[in-house]
């Protein structure tokens, strides 16, 4: 499964599409098995890579859930745009709910949060660099990246690793009005 | 060391000892050994039980360290009672950040938000009781005990599991300042 196209380390080319087959492989085992029965040779063989490929980029597996669990939400997708700060980030959080209501990325997100503490997540820095895109281009009347942070993204992560039941679109829009409020 | 005396099955007496041994020694272990390599009869051995009392009581090793992780902040300690919903509660956070600035809490935390998610752990129960109780018995001036966990509890959980190096006093503060703004 691995082309022979030649492009920047992780962005393109041969090894994007090897990042790309392990994360769907990852999110098919733990979907099919459950997260602790998956294993890097699974996830090699499902991916058609080669396991010494997936230890020499990930090292570990708790570090593979962990890379993949937060690549999820794709860094790179076009984010809501209306001119209105309040809606787009309503948007924006409509759509991390909307992920984390899918049992399989909420399984990996409980998975990467065992083995996450001593470096920011790629999950946690994408999402602050959204929150930041979102407050440079409008007046953003005070409210800061951390703001975003502690008020929007960790009330939803917290909801989607201690209870799920209580996430809903209306979770979203709650905590995006009382930030403005 | 279990003890014979009788009393309610699970505030008291002889359940009270062996869930006080069982718990300290997960946190021993945890602390000597990290969490992934603590097993049912390490416990056991550790907390002077059989293995089947630990097995009858939590059915498995995740459920243990999840429930163990929640009993931290004795639900029956005394609260802060200054007179003033905002210094209670910035108290009360307070201790919740010292709780968890220990690494060996953190671990505990990031080891049962693997295995949480179908029902309400002991934890974000207790803690939501106490926000209650804290509104009870002031002019809560709108606030609700979910507002307290969204945006008080959630953020430090949050930077416990995700950013523990951000994790300070004045995290505390400034979290239940902006809970009054």
């Amino acid at each position: 499964m691995e082309t022979q196209t030649t492009g920047p380390k992780r962005t393109g080319g041969r090894s994007a599409a090897v990042i790309h087959n392990v994360r769907t492989a990852v999110e098919e085992l733990v979907k099919e098995r459950g997260r602790d029965r998956v294993t890097v040779p699974l996830v090699a063989e499902r991916a058609g890579v080669n396991p010494t490929s997936i230890y020499r980029r990930w090292g570990d597996l708790p570090t593979l859930i962990n890379d993949i669990a937060t690549y999820h939400l794709d860094p790179e997708r076009e984010l809501p745009h209306s001119g209105s700060l309040q809606d787009d980030l309503t948007e924006w959080a409509r759509e991390i709910v909307a992920h984390y209501r899918k049992p399989v990325n909420a399984a990996l997100l409980r998975g990467g949060a065992a083995n996450a503490g001593d470096r920011e997540s790629d999950c946690l820095r994408n999402r602050r660099l959204e929150a930041t895109m979102f407050l440079d281009r409008a007046d953003a009347a005070g409210i800061t990246p951390d703001d975003i942070v502690d008020h929007v993204v960790a009330p939803i992560i917290y909801r989607v690793i201690f209870q799920p039941w209580t996430l809903t679109d209306q979770t979203a829009e709650d905590l995006v009005s009382r930030l403005f409020a």
